[in-house]
């Protein structure tokens, strides 16, 4: 940009600013001009994949801008088919990047507003388009930093009195997942075949999954890499996170039950893992910190940080059994409850000398909330199948139905807008037929 | 090549032949004619890393044959930093690679050893060379599938009686490693700070590890992309598998031990892996299999194959202690003593829809013998600790000590030659100061 900017990137985020983009003004739209989250996605007319960002119903097309002159970094980084390469540029440009494009969509600013032909080059509808996997994952790990889902999981397979186990407290525990079997919302998934063992009979047996479960969660996407053997210092983590998406991850409980002692969950995980397209910058999170839960006992000194690590982003289960009418609203909870913030996740990930990617996902694990509609697995919410929920029209669940359809949602809550997610969805398809 | 190859891949391994490299005639180089393990290497006259293969003391330089003309490959898949691109073109591309190579070296073979200038442009001295890690990692798995490794890790943190816990008769166990940390032999090993419970303390500490350990293991790199959803049969397992190369999964007991239920290893093993830097196909280890062990209960039957999986792979550790003059060995054990194959392996990490990319890293887990110098941990060895080994100079070692130097070989024993690995080592350094 040739003249200077009247903003930075926290005063970009005031309440009252309103987009020409008359969709972005709804104040139920996830993505007002607050929010500008990055994604990547194709057209019929044009269907390679690229960079755009979501602003009301319709995607702006980050190649054309860029390729016009309107934005200060390199076409390059937009016109491909993830956001790698852009968010390798640093923190500086992203913030750059996303106050540029603020102020192209600002009501008041004509540059885009009034260029018919450059808004029909640029704009395309969300309606019209697909959405690909944001980025390329190098690493997937997943954290277990509920502390309300870590007890109702140790009270159920352990015992209520020690559900947290000893080190819970401790470490923000965490495991490595499969980068590769993570996909975009909408994928549909196969429910999975695996290992099950079933208490009357001697030996496993291999078929279909009877206890297909979700995980309420959501994950953020590392920005910088580091070299192996230098940790990240806790106090300097967040810089190193670019955004957060919603993370469904699909979970096997049948399978998961038999197989992960003693080193952890493997095929009742690696089948699939849902993420939203829209990365929704840490930034755009910025108004909304809270607190995070009070942390007792206090932390190790390399997991201590100052100030508020936590978010104040509401998430929603709906569920759409197969051939119902309605779809319900399985679960509501908060990220606030999350007891282990994203800056020590992170810390502790890289504290004994791992090294981290441009790319990486670090699920928060699930979330659940301190009631029972605010369980963010059908394992929680349901006992283990032992109460099962009502749909609408009056039948029960328990674990997913073939044909069940979830839905994920969040958002923070502003003064007359949202800053959110969008959606993260996944239908249920039959499992393989055996060999 | 114009001429039609006189041999096929089995042929070609016929123990009589000899190259005119006279090295790889020495009885004891890992890099006979009858080997040609692929690596990626650099050197002083040209700093980019490209693709190679061992033959005796030295490295032929793919790139280079193939811009000449002697390969039927495109020179792009040689010239880069990875083996990526030639392992994506397929088996059949491998093998008929393999034995143009193996023709042009052949004792016999005019070509190339009557060709001074292009000899002098194709091989390079090992001694004169960098290695490179050969391979990018989408993905990087660890299985467990040692039944004596199993057994002694069980007698000696849980119960002897059940020291071998249900599903591992059933299932090759695994979980999903680090690929970011996946190094390549004689990098230093840094060795790692992390939370430790000692039984003193009501709290856990942060601070070096005093229990670094080695795990002996070998590991296969994948062949072919598979499609999320879609199985591997386990008879057709080995076309997917690439290579073989040796693997170190240097282990933090102490962090491993605090950290590790319910989720499995994280930080403890996330530091560094190390592997060869030559893959050997699985084609050059063909005249070497073997029975695997007996399996009992017979597997479930996406489990069972038909014919020999195991390989009589020699398997060694020497030690070369901070300060000593002399290296020991201080294990030797042998890679048909593994329980699961490679293949149930790979079908089993497939079976629940988990897809996998060329390039993934399977590692075998710890591969222990059945006698107390066959144990492919010092965990093992020592047992936890209480019984040191006595090194060279009278001095003892549980764990590891900074300055201490691994290495790790692995051949299989033919008539006059050996087909092998060559080494793959590690020095500790010591810990980072905290902050």
């Amino acid at each position: 940009m040739s003249t200077p900017n009247p903003m930075d990137w926290q005063t970009a985020n005031a309440a009252h600013r309103k987009s020409w983009v008359a969709a972005a003004n709804d104040p139920i739209s996830n993505f007002p001009i607050q929010n500008l989250p990055f994604g990547v996605f194709s057209d019929r007319r044009n269907v390679n994949p690229r960079v755009g960002v979501a602003i009301g119903d319709l995607i702006l097309d980050l190649a054309v801008l860029a390729g016009n002159g309107l934005l200060t970094q390199s076409r390059d980084v937009f016109a491909c088919s993830s956001l790698n390469r852009f968010i390798a540029l640093g923190q500086a440009e992203w913030r750059a990047a996303r106050l540029q494009i603020s102020l192209l969509l600002d009501a008041n600013s004509a540059r885009l507003r009034d260029d018919a032909a450059l808004r029909e080059q640029a704009l395309v509808a969300q309606a019209d388009s697909r959405m690909h996997l944001p980025v390329d994952i190098p690493g997937y790990t997943d954290f277990y930093s509920s502390k309300e889902h870590a007890t109702n999981v140790g009270s159920m397979f352990r015992d209520p009195k020690t559900a947290l186990l000893p080190n819970w407290l401790e470490i923000p525990i965490g495991y490595n997942g499969r980068a590769s079997s993570v996909i975009v919302s909408e994928t549909p998934i196969r429910r999975p075949n695996g290992q099950i063992k079933l208490p009357e009979s001697d030996r496993p047996v291999f078929g279909p999954c009877r206890k297909l479960d979700i995980e309420l969660e959501t994950g953020f996407i590392v920005g910088a890499n580091t070299a192996l053997g230098e940790p990240i210092a806790c106090d300097q983590a967040e810089a190193h996170i670019f955004g957060m998406v919603l993370l469904n991850d699909w979970s096997a409980r049948d399978i998961q039950q038999w197989e992960y002692v003693p080193l952890g969950p493997f095929n009742s995980k690696g089948f699939a893992t849902t993420i939203s397209p829209w990365i929704v910058t840490l930034d755009a999170f910025d108004p909304f910190r809270c607190a995070q839960p009070e942390q007792s006992p206090e932390p190790l000194p390399y997991l201590r940080h100052a100030g508020d690590h936590g978010f104040d982003i509401h998430l929603e289960v709906d569920l759409l059994g197969a051939g119902e009418r309605a779809a319900s609203t399985i679960a509501r909870t908060n990220f606030r409850y999350m007891y282990w913030t994203m800056a020590q996740q992170l810390t502790h990930h890289t504290a004994s000398g791992c090294n981290v990617r441009v790319g990486d996902l670090m699920g928060s694990g699930t979330i659940s909330g301190p009631t029972a509609d605010s369980c963010g697995s059908l394992l929680e919410s349901t006992w283990n199948g032992q109460r099962p929920l009502t749909l609408p029209s009056g039948n029960n669940r328990t674990f997913l139905q073939d044909g069940d359809e979830v839905v994920l949602r969040g958002w923070c809550q502003g003064d007359g807008y949202r800053v959110g997610f969008g959606t993260c969805s996944g239908k249920v398809l039959a499992a393989p037929e055996l060999a």
